[in-house]
């Protein structure tokens, strides 16, 4: 973990160099300059350098950066070389979804249980992860030593769920439910709005449309 | 659709508002102040009279805000007033979670067409929506007038098909695949990375711990 208060913008933006530096890797690419990494990325050489500093010299001039000693280094300040014990509640299409993306435990995430009330998910198997009882929620966040608990429910149910899981100690929330929770200062939630999602995309959509049809309207003025 | 240039952060800030003041509406509130709805939203009064202020005199003084004609109008900035055609690329769990998921129609989203190449998910009904083959895209995408396209689909597979999007008329991605996609400057994308998502949780998790542990070494220190 890097000393100093890194900003929230380039931490925000950690997670896509780690992703290009993860294919550079792949593709056999042992050093980068800023500039190639600028072309490839589609943001300022600047930026880049700008960001990267804030970890004090990955690179050199001349040199460019060591693409394997950065991609772990990057993986520390985002703590994806530690595992983390991870439960889903909520076995419905969403919550499968994340238990089967394998990717999640490359980077140290172990999806350890399932959970959801449906009496028809409870006992299935989803990737040799067992779905459970939300009854049996608190016991096994306890003996599991979990951390991290993904929350694909409806947002009814959202609010007491987040409770049970804070006061059985897990210090963080991933989400997915169309509601802010409350939660003590001490526990995280990092929040997936895909209907928010979905309106910025459509209003980007509409100013596109609208600026189309503006420019036909100021061409066939000048036409006329 | 506003006439001057709404700045990006507010924009983004948008649907959270319209979700608030949804909520305020199913619990009947007619009227609410700026300072009321900072209480509720969690930011300052004056954030909100700043952001709500771009879209011309909505709140008046020792009155506050007409929820019902805020919420309609951050509906017509956000384009959710119109009705806009989508398919989903990817029948897996995560195109099935949207498929399954009601409310984006209820919001002027509705959902034409699902498509797969696993033949057996093809022919399969999701909610209503026929699962179809990758092959017969173009031509679906053309006959039934579908502006955004919801990539579900494994990073490898999809630039090839966002080309075809592009190429068939699609106007906007709504990208769940983790790569960035390259296309023209009238097609709008927007990237819901999940493992990035995950990987800033952790990040926080691991601050979190980190600070918490460098608190308790200071108090031992002060302890001895």
């Amino acid at each position: 973990m890097a000393e100093k208060e890194i900003s929230k913008a380039v931490i925000a933006r950690l997670p896509r160099y780690y992703r290009y530096l993860g294919e550079l890797m792949e593709d056999g690419v042992e050093r980068i300059s800023s500039n190639d990494l600028s072309v490839r990325m589609k943001v300022t050489a600047s930026q880049i350098r700008q960001d990267l500093n804030n970890f004090g010299g990955f690179g050199q001039q001349g040199y460019g950066y060591n693409v394997k000693y950065l991609y772990t280094e990057i993986a520390k300040i985002l703590g994806i070389d530690r595992q983390h014990n991870i439960v889903i509640i909520g076995a419905g299409n969403l919550g499968q979804a994340i238990a089967n993306y394998a990717n999640f435990e490359k980077r140290g995430f172990l999806i350890k249980g399932m959970f959801d009330i449906n009496p028809r998910l409870i006992g299935l198997v989803v990737r040799g992860i067992e779905i459970r009882s939300v009854d049996d929620l608190e016991q096994f966040v306890r003996d599991n030593d979990v951390q991290i608990a993904a929350l694909t429910i409806p947002k009814t149910k959202a609010p007491e769920i987040a409770d049970r899981l804070v006061s059985a100690g897990i210090k963080a929330i991933w989400n997915f439910a169309h509601t802010d929770l409350v939660v003590p200062d001490d526990v995280v939630v990092e929040n997936v709005h895909l209907s928010e999602s979905l309106m910025r995309l459509s209003y980007k959509v509409c100013s596109m449309q609208d600026k189309a049809e503006e420019e036909k309207a100021e061409r066939e003025k000048g036409k006329s």
